[in-house]
């Protein structure tokens, strides 16, 4: 089911310093952040291979990330898996009894359709799946 | 520097149970549970794409996981990352004042040679550099 791991999602709480100290420390080149209001982040990413490493910081203190970052400081906030068949494996999932935070698909960035399985679900990794537009598959 | 995303590990209280749910949830074939003895670690893997998921459970409270368990409870652990020259990349952050865990290359699983970045030096993610011996590259 779990096509590659399409990216880590990591919280920081500047994106710019944290962007700027991969790029000049670990050669990566990450894209100029962009805010996504709904979600209340400022995120950029780069490129590991077949993979990406995102950096998310929050905009409010009261948003997922937001809080994470209150309790637990800067660090690993999620992963996020490819899969084929999005709506097959939440369906999949629930019916075995794993707690999910989506139970049907959202919409995301570049029109990717996304659901979060629960930390509690998945022994406390926040995982992402993630189908692409089949022309990005 | 950065090549491709090796592994991530993840921390658990049982290494069969996390590996069963994983084979069961996500379709994928984790190997047989092994224990590193000199670590205090019992641990299995499976490939996502060209990464695989290192599942890790503690044998001993007083080890690094062991600690991390108590702490936090299960969940992401670590990520490592391949890179091509373990030796100038940590050169190179030492001299430019990033803290590692390990300044000098130590040998693992299969001959591989890694190190581990502190969490403090790069944005609270323990992070792994490895360099795979040649006719694993």
């Amino acid at each position: 089911m779990l096509k590659r791991i399409y990216h880590l999602g990591y919280a920081v709480e500047d994106v710019a310093t944290a962007a700027r100290f991969y790029e000049e420390h670990f050669g990566v080149a990450p894209g100029k952040p962009e805010e996504v209001e709904e979600q209340g982040i400022v995120a950029t990413m780069f490129d590991v291979g077949e993979s990406k490493i995102e950096l998310v910081q929050p905009t409010r203190p009261d948003t997922p990330v937001g809080k994470f970052l209150a309790k637990r400081g800067e660090g690993f906030h999620h992963v996020a898996f490819q899969v084929d068949d999005l709506e097959g494996a939440l369906k999949e999932l629930k019916e075995n009894g794993v707690e999910l935070i989506d139970e049907e698909p959202r919409v995301g960035a570049g029109g990717a359709r996304m659901a979060f399985v629960h930390p509690k679900g998945v022994h406390g990794v926040l995982t992402e799946l993630v189908e692409l537009p089949e022309d990005e598959g």
